[in-house]
């Protein structure tokens, strides 16, 4: 609406329409989608599992000249599941949100200055791909143009591996048997404890739907990662101390250019 | 000296002796020796590699009936390598601080309400625990009293392991040899990234030295993160959605344990 568009909301639930409408996230929602008639696009906004079932309620009140767009944080099962359904359909992720979800967490300039990835394929009609690129620009969003395999593979790096890599330290602290030893890990943990076990102690259904959506791509950084892990421990077991503090001092240097 | 005690100060160097006075961090300080040579408790607060030879420049100076502590953050090793030489020492490990190190760091308050370990053995004499335990308590700071070795492995969990842990995911994310997923994968990588990967790229001496001085007890920890995290992969290879969600669901729950 900041940008000038138009925005309609549809919801399963009435009170999150009138939430909607009352905080001004939207010109007008409802629970009925027969909103969507006249719409020139559609941002598919259910968890990645929910996508499919939902488009196909929603297909039947389109108009075929809409386009269809999502923001699942998954791309090709998304892709490979709505595109055959809705050919004037672009995969999106825009990669910008808080920790709340729903209607209450809504905010002006989300996206302003985040990364906002597209996905379109061989087949995704031209005209689709230059509307969800004018409205992600419009929205003040850094756009990102890839390929749905070569999203899904950044992504498992940086979010869904941290997710399972921080999930094993928790389960391998707690599977210390001695009582005494577990007692002191718990009353001496602390920051570094704190944040590396942050992600995978976190949202288990989050964990559960990026394992499951974007499996192959996760099980590829977790071969990569134990094989990682394993020259650190030869390392340590060899006694190398030298080849150790080299590999630290460069991941020391190497990380800022994640961070910028 | 803001609980009564008379606290002296021995450095290297002479700006940080001067120093430490202006601060007022103790009442004297010298980079002779000799100004330890009527005291009842010495503070060894070099780095874990160097205790030992600078106990061995100390001894000629000390009286006997001086009991000797240090800070190092790693206790078996400091352990059997000063008792032999210093009976009437006592090991300890205040787990307080900031980033920051040096003079410029020190600050009123610091050890207040933060564990403090001391790791007597069989043949600490008593009076030089007493004495230990007194001044720590006297301090404001949780005093816990264990063996060398459970304080070894228990800090492995909290403290050492998730550096290698956090280690191996960047070394992991910067192996990706596809320039294209690279630099998508530094392009998106946010807070969760940013968490699991602290302390893996922070100072590499420290990780050295953890994995240096506490070896066994984080190849110990090492192993079983090992096992911990195949057993997760394996649930996603064997795509066991509910059994993986089972395990997040436990993480969440046992995580604020560390964290109280």
């Amino acid at each position: 609406m900041a940008q000038g568009h138009e925005v309609l909301g549809l919801s399963r639930s009435a009170e999150t329409a009138r939430i909607a409408g009352d905080r001004r996230a939207v010109q007008a929602a409802s629970c009925d989608p027969a909103i969507l008639a006249n719409t020139e696009l559609v941002f598919l906004c259910t968890p990645v599992g929910m996508m499919l079932p939902t488009l196909t309620r929603l297909r039947p009140h389109l108009s075929p000249t809409t386009v269809l767009t999502d923001v699942g944080s998954v791309k090709a099962f998304v892709v490979e599941a709505i595109a055959p359904l809705w050919p004037n359909f672009v995969g999106g992720h825009p990669m910008a949100g808080t920790a709340e979800t729903g209607i209450m967490a809504a905010q002006l300039g989300l996206f302003c200055d985040r990364p906002y990835v597209i996905t379109p394929t061989e087949s995704t009609p031209p005209a689709a791909l230059s509307l969800v690129q004018e409205v992600v620009q419009s929205l003040g969003a850094n756009l990102y143009t890839t390929t749905p395999a070569l999203h899904d593979q950044a992504v498992a790096w940086i979010s869904h591996l941290p997710i399972l890599v921080s999930a094993g330290l928790i389960t391998a602290c707690m599977s210390e048997p001695n009582s005494q030893i577990q007692a002191l890990a718990q009353a001496f943990a602390s920051t570094g404890f704190k944040d590396t076990s942050r992600v995978g102690g976190g949202n288990p259904e989050l964990g559960r739907m990026v394992a499951q959506f974007n499996r192959t791509a996760l099980l590829n950084s977790l071969t990569v990662y134990h094989t990682q892990l394993e020259k650190l421990k030869e390392l340590i077991k060899a006694e190398k101390w030298d080849d150790l503090e080299l590999i630290l001092t460069k991941n020391q240097a190497e990380r800022p250019k994640f961070l910028d």
